[in-house]
């Protein structure tokens, strides 16, 4: 079999982003953590890690991550079945998108969490993004957009979130008193999440034709997305989740009204026979049903 | 003079991400804009852009965008002055930690953001981690912890941020009956940001000696952190602005009462003559230092 504590210090280098704070969780010195990396390597004939900052795994090294995680998935799994790890906790590491995680994640998932002895490694990202996670062997599951099953891998339907171009009514009637047009809009300031969100583009593109060019005011966090626009200094996309109550308020419009880019949502998760990942899919997908529209 | 168009070309590739994102942009072929980029390195004699996904700038790569940045900013400056622009925006890029996304950079900036034609092009990172997109080019200011002047760069005082080991009530009486000490903080779970994040390291260092063993729950989501904990599913360390409202309900306790770990923000941003800089700069502190507490 292979030396799991080989593979261990390569995980660790890998989670912590570098050797010395793999080191500092396992209780060993930064020279011993190196020393194991370099023995697997050795032992698997390849490079496992780019030694860059942080250190990146090789396509070999993703392979022996995700292995290792599968095994310290099961393993968990045997320590909670036959009570060796007492109250201790285990981890899930999990890959999600900002804007459920700045949503419905919470909500759906708190009285499970509350009841289990269960952390999460939560790492978040764009919805097309996340399932990067998974294949790299990062996470063990995520909630992608992505429809497809991975190798390996379930995928079950989460429901979807709907985006509309929303502004404050001030902002609309200062940009959009003619009505709403490709050249209103090249005019007027446009809130995008960062370079990789396209959530605009999509729903301009079908709506205008073609996606005119904007004023991109770039503001990458979930949190604060729809304060900015209410605050009218910019329009932009919201799902209903995060905008709900500003819209009846008043304080936020549709600026096209009846328009929507719909966001189908997914649970990818490895196939693999783990109590805790089964009651955690179960959990998230019963909560997703109560909190995400559905469509199917 | 350098060849301003190639420059453009490579800005826009390190900006955006991606060849085929900044020909979008630059509504050029993609081929065009290599062809530009390779031209602009055959003329510098070095490589310039190392061709990953996203494409990373070299050490003289960055020399030349924080050149391109700077001649940008004056030039877009010179278009206020002038009138050239009409009523066209500038973009300012400005690199904040997430806990200052999170809470006082959108009350202490939107009056200012109203009022004037400026685009952000924010990127966040924690707080340690915001002066690295300025000494590298990407942006033209940022909000950091670092007290030390880059070179060629102002940098300002603008308030602190104090960080408390908070708890809901139940998660306290659940974890601490016995009081708080190392071996009960080892047994709970501790909200942690992600693994750049070191403050609870740094209040337990200082509070218990050395810091435990802990149970890592990580969330990294600065708008929903105090939600997870508020939730009674974690400890974790958040700041005054985050949870002054909690606190005053009853809702969040402090887990050592006293105790808090204080960070120091300040803005660095270069010493370049730009109107717009300065306006900016001025109402950043000015906004701060109503928002902030300070302690010089």
């Amino acid at each position: 079999m292979l030396d799991y504590k080989l593979l261990e210090a390569m995980a660790a280098v890998v989670d912590e982003g570098g050797f010395e704070r793999a080191a500092r969780v396992l209780h060993l010195t930064q020279s011993a953590v190196s020393q194991r990396v370099k023995l697997l390597e050795e032992q698997s004939g390849q490079i496992l890690l780019v030694r860059s900052h942080p250190p990146q795994p090789t396509e070999a090294g993703m392979r022996l991550l995700k292995h290792c995680r599968q095994v310290r998935r099961l393993e968990d799994d045997l320590d909670v079945d036959l009570n060796l790890a007492g109250d201790s906790f285990t981890t899930l590491p999990v890959g999600i998108n900002a804007d459920s995680l700045a949503t419905w994640f919470l909500p759906a998932m708190q009285d499970y969490l509350a009841e289990r002895p269960v952390l999460l490694d939560l790492r978040s990202d764009d919805q097309d993004q996340t399932h990067r996670l998974l294949r790299d062997g990062v996470v063990l599951g995520c909630v992608s957009s992505r429809s497809e099953p991975f190798q390996g891998c379930r995928c079950d339907y989460l429901g979807h979130m709907d985006y509309r171009l929303l502004a404050s009514p001030g902002f609309r009637d200062k940009w959009f008193s003619g009505g709403f047009s490709a050249k209103s809009l090249s005019r007027a300031p446009m809130l995008i999440y960062n370079r990789k969100d396209e959530m605009h583009v999509l729903l301009l593109q079908r709506v205008l034709g073609a996606c005119p060019d904007l004023n991109p005011f770039y503001v990458p966090s979930s949190g604060r997305f729809a304060d900015f626009i209410a605050q009218g200094l910019a329009c932009g996309m919201l799902p209903e989740q995060q905008c709900g109550e500003l819209v009846a308020q008043g304080r936020l419009v549709n600026l096209i009204p009846g328009e929507s880019e719909r966001v189908d949502l997914f649970w990818h998760c490895w196939n693999i026979e783990s109590s805790v990942m089964d009651s955690f899919s179960r959990a998230l997908k019963a909560g997703a049903s109560r909190l995400l529209a559905r469509n199917r």
